[in-house]
């Protein structure tokens, strides 16, 4: 049974639903993960708030029983209008302790309340929107040395998020003051599955990086081009002879996270200090990819891998709105 | 009864089937159109070869067993190696004579020859192929007197064709010289059916041209950061009430148009002498469409609507290569 629980973390996005407890620590005890995302809850046919109350309590109703109550807090598309309840978009530029002011508070009976962290709005002519990766990159911020001190010294980062909408953003005096999306993951995904493109590819038993690299090239002599008319060449190769089938998908790969590369280049990096520290955030193989790209297109440039950005950044918001008391308030995963 | 048939003439794609008869003039005396394209045949089930014979019998039995026997060319993926059989590419600069010396043969028996039109392969780092808009361009330019007095002035002619993937073609001293593929009319399909990007849409009973242009005017300011960064603004504004769901495809079109027309500038345009013919090939609501962006990004360049190029392109190719003989080789519908 858990002992002296001091706060359920929650990341509920579209696809999946990650559950962390904390037990008087700032380190986990405990994590769970389950494929109920916003759009796939698994009570389809009752109303909403009842199918998100009942997912809740099949993901943790040990831990919200337990006593002492304790708080809950959650991030990503549960607060969209296709959530359990919408929480507003803090605006742009954003801190730490402007969001955790912020919390959308449900009623979950027997003295427990769930705080939904807003997502981030910029606003303008080009709008930009984010949910969930605000708080991965506080809790990025909190978990990095490297990153600390430059944000002390009033240096602004970089922390780019790597997935089906890549986020770079830039944190600057402890403020998330900027970013930009790109729909790199989920068009790539839309090309294989859903046009010629994919017609022809066969998986590959592991990553083909010659491919990838030579696509990282065709995008970056190509792009003033631009993509529509580089990503065809995925099959003219395969019909002339230069590109076996096993290789076609990490070409593509390649050609669309190149093109993201010089995108990012001219809407970011270009004016930048050559040392401005830049981190990522996401899953290894991503990672991966992305540090291998920037090292082609950005070589200088060493980037900072961070992990456990989401669980940290939970608990940074939750101890900041003063969800619970914890005499530890070090810094956990620091890596 | 069809009386003194001189040619049966198809255009066999992807997803349609179209068939003319000729009878004795370069004016087609019936056409007919079938949802029948090289992956839709009606008789799944048999051998390729067969269910190929069979559609084409259920096209124009009629057509076929009339006497005297006539000549059969069809143009498209027909030609493919997903086709009937499969014709080989003619290499890039290719001249109609040229096209008209590689027809591939089947034989349908009773004396009946189907001729089917080789595609076109650009070849090189970036290859780029044609199987069908080869006889558009052909046919275009035996249609439009503008486009032959430039052609026969040693002008150089760009040709449009918007579409699935569309094409824009050189065609200088009677050659087809150049061309390169932008995956536009795919990639939109894709966005708004398989992408977060069309969750929002709700149809409009007319086309929204407000927000094409506005678009095609993000596309033209921001074509530098590419369209990985531009697509998502469809959902951003729709999210902050700027973008009203009936105006999301549009928009989204105007977007996808406007890089397309960016990468038409940097690749063909933006060096080309800018009395350069230039003319456009396909079905009314998408010319009108690029009509109207090209008009936004090439002001001065007024552009040629091309009318039945493809079954004057075919009429074309099968009198060259002799298929039958004709008194009346005058040029038909023109404009």
């Amino acid at each position: 049974m858990p002992r002296d629980l001091s706060l359920i973390a929650l990341d509920w996005g579209t696809s999946s639903l990650r559950a962390w407890r904390f037990d008087g620590s700032s380190t986990p005890g405990e994590k769970r993960e389950f494929p109920w995302g916003i759009m796939k809850l698994p009570n389809a046919g009752v109303d909403r708030d009842t199918a998100f109350r009942e997912t809740l309590n099949k993901v943790c109703a040990d831990w919200l029983t337990a006593s002492p109550p304790c708080p809950v807090i959650a991030c990503g598309m549960v607060g969209s209008a296709q959530g359990w309840r919408e929480a507003p978009y803090a605006p742009c530029p954003v801190s730490l302790p402007q969001l955790a002011s912020q919390l959308l508070q449900i009623d979950l009976g027997k003295q427990r309340m769930l705080n939904i962290i807003p997502g981030v709005v910029k606003n303008g002519n080009m709008p930009e929107v984010m949910r969930g990766e605000e708080t991965q990159i506080f809790g990025a911020l909190a978990a990095n040395k490297v990153l600390q001190q430059a944000n002390e010294a009033g240096e602004p980062i970089l922390i780019g998020l790597p997935g089906t909408h890549s986020k770079w953003a830039i944190v600057h005096r402890n403020m998330l003051s900027h970013f930009h999306t790109f729909m790199t993951g989920e068009l790539f995904d839309a090309l294989i599955h859903h046009t010629i493109l994919g017609a022809s590819m066969v998986p590959a038993e592991e990553p083909q990086w010659p491919a990838f690299l030579e696509g990282l090239e065709v995008a970056r002599s190509r792009h003033s081009a631009g993509l529509l008319s580089t990503i065809f060449s995925t099959r003219t190769r395969f019909l002339t002879g230069q590109l076996p089938q096993t290789q076609q998908a990490d070409y593509l790969s390649g050609l669309i996270i190149g093109h993201e590369m010089c995108g990012l280049g001219k809407l970011l990096l270009d004016a930048a200090r050559p040392d401005m520290p830049i981190a990522l955030i996401g899953n290894d193989a991503l990672c991966d990819r992305y540090q291998r790209a920037f090292n082609h297109y950005f070589s200088a440039r060493p980037l900072h891998l961070i992990k456990y950005a989401t669980e940290n950044g939970l608990w940074q918001i939750a101890k900041v709105a003063g969800l619970f008391t914890t005499d530890t308030g070090k810094i956990f995963h620091a890596i």
